[in-house]
């Protein structure tokens, strides 16, 4: 395998992906050549002298997978797969065109790209899903992620990097460039390998570092990694930016901008190919590994018809979060894509009841959101319908991975379900900390991301299943409290749909509420009814994509008059997604939601303190009617 | 110091704290009194035998702080300071109750605490930030921050550890209460105290390990951080959580719960008297350093009414961007509280003006977004003026720290300055990983923080002022593309203001615009012009709070057509800020803003392709009016 013949081979084709990188930026006239040319070696030796995989079907599911965590050396990425036979090498000079794929960090809109990087420290927490989804599958193949030096200032970094050795992923290589210079500055550790080896180590990762223009020396590397057991490995590569024209190598000032078109970019062209020797063919790329292993249907849509009915009997009380961990127990026994992963509250949240049914299917994460975010996205990449669950406010600590996995999404085929718990005032004396009241912003804001907040256990177990099938992203919010169950066991819960669950034909105002506060309306209701008053009482379930026909009718049918209340703050909830529903038949609506920052309490004190109580609803009712 | 008397009075003090904690983690009904117990001889000893500090002024700028990064410990926290003689023993029976700020986790509603604490891995990283302080105001003052052994799984610790190794924050002592339980399980690393002196010791610090119950181990430990130069300091304690009650040592299963009321507590605190030794007086606190240094005024409000003009050429475009970079290095010049963080992006944003200018109150945190907006609010919360920028698209990294800066901002005086740059899909070709659509958003959702999104340079500068001057936290978001200068050197662009640009007695629509949108209104406004169509033009600068009084004018003025149009999603944005506000005078908006994931593109082709363009105002008014 290392014959010199090889070698030589693979360095030409660092030098091609180099030409190719800077062709392609040049033209497009931006870009980061100088990322891409420091990790030549490393690209062309992965790609051509160390994985397995079908180059014709990126997608096959026992390929080794390559994710580059430092998104930004797209073209090298790009040029690499060109180089494969996927797609026309002409094609590259279409880099960051509205009317190509190859866009100016990868997405999955391409075949060879299971998620979206180009934010630093996500493709790391990303492949450690893949790898865990090798092991779901039963499949022999490898993970490699390339990480920039830069990047392991990212903590999420280190949470992948404390999971993957909890998990022992062997099947995981990562690869850090360490060309020793960032965007704006040289790195905080330079090319000082040792004190960066000292880290991975005593993270336990096996650890290497070798000459990253060494096409040998980084062959040894991986295979090494392969050898090594129960562990994962870190190759550190020695590497220099802009390597191949010596103008730009090791120069500040030139990360991220392309080469100008002309003299500039033809002179570093010649340079580097000078550098070309003969025309040596590349080497074969093998095939995935063929062990037989029980078959997985990646691309066949779920179907939880087999679901049991959800069953409690008259007058239970059952917090959502409970029922929630009840459905996705009952989930697990219908289809084996279905995973759960945590972050060290799976006894608050209830996976736990997942975890004691499936424990092969449940990874942990411990206290470390980020990326066990980014590895249910590396879970779902591969075919995984990835559930990860902590509490609501903690979720805003992956926002950025949330966000990605919003782009990683761009197939509608990513299936992560987020679940949030403990949303809200609502949690009560563990104060501010631990509330949610921004969540439903963050997850509304993610393109196509279903977000459902149910209030009683039999609406959480069905859309827990409506979650499951939805294609692509999706969101649950549930509640500490236990709450009443007002749904019969045979009702349905569509996503987009809602549930009129009072009305009457001299109703003077629709309440709209949601989780919690469905509660609060309904005391209202009673309240009000008991002066003579009707109200229309809606229980907003799906919070995105909302039903606005019904919202629209309940609205024109009760004089225009249209209050929401959530346990959320005023920006980005129920009450903005219900006001853009109808504004377009001219309607308006009043908006109860938290307007404060809160503080400890019990649960009833802080509903009706921050103005989401019943007594808060029937005052909006007499104002506004 | 280590006197058999001060040791036994120690011992005494934490049994003392283990009895306050039960005590009032029973009289709430809930709470965490296991892992206060873990940690009572490092509290007891930490407050009552290494640091000086003023307990009758906690907010002593010489004061050495001490912030309980694991703040579910709280109750422990306020034992200690009830000890100190701050407030009687018999408030700590208030524990979350609605009435008391003594809540489930620490606010800065209390006096003695610095930053809000509850979402693990953040406090570390604001002592990073008071410990940059120290060096700021030029004082002696020490930072202690204690965590739990489960939060080290949060990457921002890790964040932490490299910024403070980088500025050789040797005033910064660290204590991880290694008790081996998580809140559902053992942590990843147990009592394995190597692996995990390890780790702290490959980040480069000062790394101890010691019996945690051992009050004279603790005091050497102390003191051989504080003898330490150059390196912060870990202090690793081997703990039992429980510790103390035999029942519950080490026992899983009792994270997060109280003692029962009567015999269960009762049996434990009496447990507890078991081990106090006869009645040991306190051992005195020692002052704060007293060195003598320049006087600096932490209460004092900015005044920046010294600030240059702002002063461009007409006809210049500048990018908002880069008058930011120029406001803000003016800024420091006026006011020497004014300091600047960075995440490896200086070049980008423009910060790298501040650097030059004030290179020691500029604080670099490489590609590490958390504890960038970490420190920036332990340097608020001592008194600095502290902007933390990177791309606006990254803030969302920071999301968590963001939520709990609002938090800790509970007495409007925490002077932490976000600016986000590259905003929306007018930054073209890097793509959407890059492009921020959903910060306005999570900025929003943040109670009483003002959002500044301007248009111009001029705007931009006076704005900036503006949020130095607004009393604690501000988001600005500024834009990548060079845009015309379109305001008057001398306007003033109050906070919650707009301004209409376009305005006449026959304007059928009012189109409201932000930031790069404004110019695609004004082009919008030129070609309804030529076909004699008039709208009025306004520029929502102020995004929150937002100008209602003059949006409902407009409005009105128009027949009831609002527009608004933005580079961002729709979610949380100006049509939903605008659509809340217009609301109460029964006014709907229109909101043309970006409804799908974006792709690489030209600047003008994705706001064209994204709806946000002229050509959209354009379809929209003439559909509307």
């Amino acid at each position: 395998m290392t014959t010199s013949e090889s070698i030589s081979a693979l360095k030409n084709i660092a030098t091609e992906l180099r030409i190719d990188s800077i062709e392609s930026t040049t033209e497009a006239g931006s870009g980061h050549p100088t990322s891409c040319m420091s990790a030549a070696e490393i690209v062309a030796t992965v790609f051509f002298g160390e994985m397995r995989f079908d180059p014709m079907n990126p997608q096959n599911p026992d390929n080794d997978r390559f994710v580059l965590s430092k998104g930004h050396a797209a073209p090298i990425l790009y040029a690499a797969w060109a180089h494969t036979g996927l797609f026309p090498r002409k094609d590259l000079l279409k880099l960051r065109r509205f009317d190509s794929d190859l866009e100016g960090h990868p997405t999955p809109r391409l075949p060879f790209v299971d998620v979206a990087t180009g934010s630093l420290g996500q493709g790391i927490c990303a492949a450690v899903g893949t790898a865990l989804n090798a092991r779901r599958i039963g499949s022999d193949y490898r993970t490699y992620a390339l990480l920039g030096d830069g990047e392991m200032a990212e903590g999420s970094v280190w949470e992948a990097a404390d999971v993957a050795l909890y998990h022992k992923l062997d099947n995981l290589c990562g690869i850090v460039d360490v060309n020793a210079l960032g965007q704006s500055r040289h790195t905080q550790f330079d090319h000082r390998m040792d004190e960066i080896a000292a880290r991975w180590n005593a993270f336990g990762w096996h650890t290497l570092i070798v000459d990253g223009h060494d096409v040998e020396a980084l062959l040894h590397a991986f295979a090494a990694a392969r050898a090594a057991k129960n562990n994962p490995t870190m190759i550190l590569a020695r590497t220099i930016k802009g390597k191949g024209v010596a103008s730009v190598e090791g120069k500040d000032g030139w990360h991220g901008k392309a080469f100008k078109k002309g003299e500039e970019a033809d002179r570093a062209i010649a340079e580097l190919r000078t550098q070309l020797s003969g025309s040596t063919p590349n080497p074969r790329i093998p095939p995935p590994a063929s062990k037989p292993r029980e078959a997985v249907k990646p691309d066949t849509s779920p179907d939880f018809s087999k679901m049991p009915a959800p069953s409690y009997k008259p007058g239970e009380q059952v917090a959502t979060r409970e029922a929630w961990g009840t459905a996705l127990a009952a989930l697990g026994a219908v289809d084996r894509r279905v995973v759960a992963l945590d972050a060290d509250v799976k006894n608050s949240t209830f996976s736990d009841r997942f975890e004691k049914a499936f424990p092969d299917r449940f990874y942990q994460n411990f206290i470390a959101e980020q990326v066990m975010v980014g590895a249910a996205m590396g879970l779902a990449a591969r075919g995984a319908i990835a559930f990860a669950t902590t509490f609501a406010c903690f979720l805003t600590r992956a926002a950025d991975f949330i966000r990605m996995s919003g782009l990683s999404n761009a197939r509608h085929q990513l299936n992560v379900k987020l679940t949030g718990s403990h949303a809200g005032v609502s949690i009560g004396e563990d104060g501010p900390s631990q509330m949610a009241l921004e969540d439903l912003a963050i997850m509304r804001a993610v393109p196509d991301c279903a977000v459902i907040y149910p209030c009683d256990a039999v609406s959480t177990e069905r859309l827990v299943v409506e979650m499951a099938n939805y294609h692509g992203l999706a969101y649950m919010r549930t509640s500490r409290p236990k709450t009443d169950i007002i749904y019969g066991l045979d009702e349905t819960f569509p996503i987009g749909g809602s549930k009129v669950i009072r009305q009457s034909a001299s109703d003077v105002a629709t309440v709209v509420g949601v989780g919690v506060t469905v509660f609060e309306a309904l005391k209202a209701y009673d309240q009000l009814k008991a002066q003579g008053i009707n109200i229309r009482v809606i229980d907003a379930y799906s919070v995105q994509p909302i039903d606005a026909a019904t919202l629209v009718a309940s609205g024109k049918a009760t004089k225009g008059v249209i209050i929401t209340v959530e346990d959320h703050y005023a920006v980005g909830g129920l009450g903005d997604a219900a006001s853009e529903a109808v504004a377009p038949a001219g309607l308006t609506v009043r908006r109860l939601a938290v307007r404060e920052l809160p503080r400890s309490g019990q649960p009833t004190e802080l509903l009706d303190r921050y103005g989401i109580s019943a007594r808060h609803i029937v005052d909006a009712v007499r104002k506004s009617a």
